[in-house]
């Protein structure tokens, strides 16, 4: 197989080439060159891909995504439709983002926020002991990251429901299928958002969803910025309808310096780092998966395109 | 049994006699009263309980501590020999424990904190990725607690060793015996004290311990204060081969309003808050032991005074 590497955002594709090639000395790895395209590759691995990618390659079979979300590739206007999209399974992001998740639960559940502002002040006070009932989860989304989550919170005993379109068990959570998303809110305080962007779910976390959460509500998203109507959470947290929020991904990336949200001491920014593909991980499922399309056999994580994921 | 609840410090001491009537009703429960002490306590539910309380309640057969540190209550000079201790086992504590280790572990695993400070310069800056393997958690102390530390630990996928008298293993963690001690500390990064404190403990972690860690150490006490050396944590906080620590408990408490610990930003303090004995898991515990008592079974939990813990 001729396999190229191309990503608009990668400042060291050679790192993700050297790697790709060690895993499959029996294939041809190399970053894709804009300026000398040979029209000969099979497979692409890739994040953010030049556009042109798809105009000069037009041997191309399979398209290996670096990240689980694939709605920023399934916008882009000459993706062939026998294209095959294929997108990150796991690849070590759903631990890191369990984990992510983790930190601000519990910075929110055990006030460990409110003890930072009280060390600042040199004050010892101990405040009121925690009421685990009280602090509802919520997973948007049952996919290997929504489920990772929603594994981990139920780790700790914290109450954890999951709302995904089928409905699909998760060990140590209720499930809620996706006409039963107001039962879904109602119970839920800590809203974390694990959905794939597609047409039905940009927009998603607005105010007719805050409204229907449990009163002083948190929200975390680590799925997409479109996934949230940031006037929306912003007028929430003046009314006190939502508490705070940790968010890792936004509209505009970077988060330009102006926004209201770097200022905002509910809000805590961090700069879409919750789950990132880890090269080891990610190479051996790639690796994984070419050789099982050698051998001619099916492979997991095909994107739906009807579905947009 | 007549049984009496004992405390110095317990504000709301009511609080704690209404929950254990109701679930003893067929027992009496009261506040010892210091000022009209009756002679008639089968058993004392205490909590740092009054020294005049031994002199008074001759009868006692057991003291059921609200805590499972009984250090402070060995001390007491004119403890019968003949009083049976037990120490609270969980009691809701452990998974407390385990996700306030959890909380500051991640916090520097993922860079949380500096995050946090670059939010507030409004900087959009991504830092390196994790490397897993690089944070070996160390757990000191193999009970309840350690090991419910070191199990929410290597759930998160971290390398976990145990360091404890015995060896016990914990599932998912590494053991190590305490003639084991240099080998365990030569592979942890993280350390988190989590032993009971005895005349062989007090003072463990110091600068010999923190001397043989992993570069770049983090410290994580929720034991007892008087583990800790605190000025050779200071010293090895300056010389930088400790990179910081999480604090719940000090030698004295509160910790006094000029203490170094309280603006080093190196250093995360908290209250004495890391695991609090819940009123309804605590009560529960404590009645299903009386019982167990009454029948004239053996109960868990029962304090081996040469071993001081």
């Amino acid at each position: 197989m001729d396999i190229v590497f191309a990503s608009r955002h990668e400042s060291n594709p050679q790192e993700w080439v050297a790697a790709l090639q060690r895993a499959l000395p029996e294939h041809r790895v190399r970053v894709w060159d804009t300026l000398q395209p040979q029209g000969q590759a099979d497979i692409a691995v890739v994040w953010a891909p030049p556009p042109e990618l798809f105009s000069h390659e037009s041997r191309l079979t399979h398209l290996f995504n670096l990240g689980a979300g694939v709605d920023a590739l399934l916008q882009i206007p000459d993706l062939p439709d026998g294209l095959t999209l294929v997108r990150m399974e796991d690849g070590g992001m759903a631990v890191q983002m369990a984990e992510y998740v983790l930190h601000y639960l519990i910075r929110e559940s055990r006030d460990l926020g409110r003890y930072a502002d009280l060390q600042a002040q040199a004050r010892w006070q101990p405040l009121a002991d925690i009421d685990r009932d009280a602090w509802t989860v919520g997973v948007m989304g049952g996919g290997v990251m929504g489920a990772r989550v929603a594994q981990a919170c139920a780790a700790l005993d914290y109450p954890v429901a999951v709302w995904s379109r089928s409905g699909r068990p998760v060990a140590g959570a209720q499930s809620y299928r996706q006409d039963q998303l107001a039962d879904f809110l109602a119970r839920t305080r800590v809203l974390v958002n694990a959905l794939p962007l597609t047409a039905d779910t940009r927009g998603i976390l607005s105010r007719a969803v805050f409204d229907q959460l449990r009163p002083d509500a948190y929200l975390i998203n680590i799925a997409r910025g479109d996934h949230l109507v940031e006037a929306d959470l912003l007028a929430c947290l003046d009314s006190g309808r939502v508490r705070g929020a940790a968010l890792d991904v936004f509209s505009c990336e970077p988060l330009p310096p102006e926004h209201r949200f770097w200022s905002d001491r509910r809000i805590q920014v961090t700069p879409h780092v919750a789950g990132a593909s880890l090269v080891s991980l990610t190479v051996q499922q790639i690796a994984g998966k070419v050789r099982t399309l050698v051998r001619g056999e099916p492979i997991t994580g095909i994107v739906d395109r009807a579905r947009q994921y």
